[in-house]
């Protein structure tokens, strides 16, 4: 970022470089010390030119966690391929998240923590991602009670219509949450861990959604699917 | 609480009232919303009496938390008896648990969400909380990773040393990480969804961390242990 020259820069690229020193300041200092100097500096423009882009410290924060909710959600979508089945789906969805909160700290720290600790209109923001993950998940666990249910179960309609294999509507939302839940508080745990990968979190969190509990303590995890199960690349 | 009568009552007493209303106002109204007029008159004290035995707004939200967060943590602890298997221990866990949040709404608003979004010394009082409740579940997960192992694993130092049944103590700690994540997610839906019960919440978080999603989609929900399983009350 040093390197690159800070003349004659379109607005939107240096507009990104405002963002992502930002990012790094709000997620490693925290949104009340960090100072727009700082951010300025880091970002190797001056201060003025910063509150000429993004307003105010508040409307950069804000601008933070909009720009990293929406590459959150779109490394998760665009990491489970359609078509595949339902565990290797949400493995793939969970492998997405963990790599890009991993790769993305300051975003992570952000959004789990800064944006719901520093007063209602920043929480609203990620309020409204977390929402969009939770409906994506909901939409991929009842797809997959539908598809795992009986054989006889074909259609949206068998969902909560047979009691036995289809999962309830209601129960399927109440997982939704559970899950997501489990996947923001085990990313937080990661990333201040030494030792934890991604790949490791994901693991875990998939062989606690997918095994549970019961199959690991008997020593029988989630494997993942066989390689040929998998679309070419 | 109206019809007690506010004169000639001991300090600790009429405490405890004001933090009743303002646990109260601060869950229902937010923490910037609340007013300490409005924490008086439901208290039915002066507020005059409000700041001299409590201080400040700032001090009598942290009494709040404080108040909660102990009274949360041992609702759970004495709802879980030792000596009994670990998916009943669990199982007892997570219906205190939900039971707790469900008749203390207020307290719980307070804890998960405004407690987080209002600035690090409250966030810091919650933190302390939950390291204590991951604790305790990371000891009940260990126990039972121990106990649920190979026949020949009968001590602390069989955590790990197995590849197979016993978990690792790195994976027991994520796997806390993720249940206790799940359950605060849940129970903040729970709070909020209506005709989610404690009971059901419960067993829906019993269902997704013992059994497993994939038990779940092929029909085959976790089991409370028959009855005679249970020691006597």
């Amino acid at each position: 970022m040093g390197s690159v020259k800070t003349k004659r820069m379109p607005r939107a690229v240096r507009e990104q470089q405002m963002l992502d020193a930002a990012v790094k300041t709000f997620g490693q200092r925290g949104y009340m010390a960090a100072s727009m100097d700082e951010i300025a500096e880091l970002a190797g423009v001056s201060k003025p030119l910063v509150y000429l882009y993004l307003n105010s410290k508040e409307s950069l924060f804000s601008a933070c966690i909009r720009r990293e909710a929406a590459t959150l959600v779109e490394a998760v979508r665009s990491g489970v391929r359609p078509g595949t089945s339902a565990d290797r789906r949400l493995w793939e969805g969970l492998q997405a998240f963990f790599t890009h909160t991993a790769r993305n700290p300051d975003g992570w720290a952000i959004l789990h923590l800064q944006a719901r600790t520093h007063g209602e209109p920043f929480a609203a923001e990620v309020a409204a991602m977390r929402e969009e993950i939770v409906a994506f998940v909901t939409r991929l666990i009842a797809v997959a009670a539908r598809d795992g249910g009986t054989p006889c179960s074909n259609g949206a309609e068998s969902l909560g219509d047979h009691g036995d294999p289809a999962l309830p509507e209601h129960e399927v939302a109440g997982l939704a949450e559970a899950l997501v839940g489990a996947a923001e508080s085990l990313a937080a745990w990661a990333n201040v861990t030494p030792g934890v990968s991604a790949r490791q979190a994901a693991a875990t969190l998939m062989n606690f959604a997918w095994a549970g509990l019961g199959d690991l303590m008997e020593g029988r995890p989630w494997s993942p699917p066989p390689p040929q199960a998998e679309a070419p690349r």
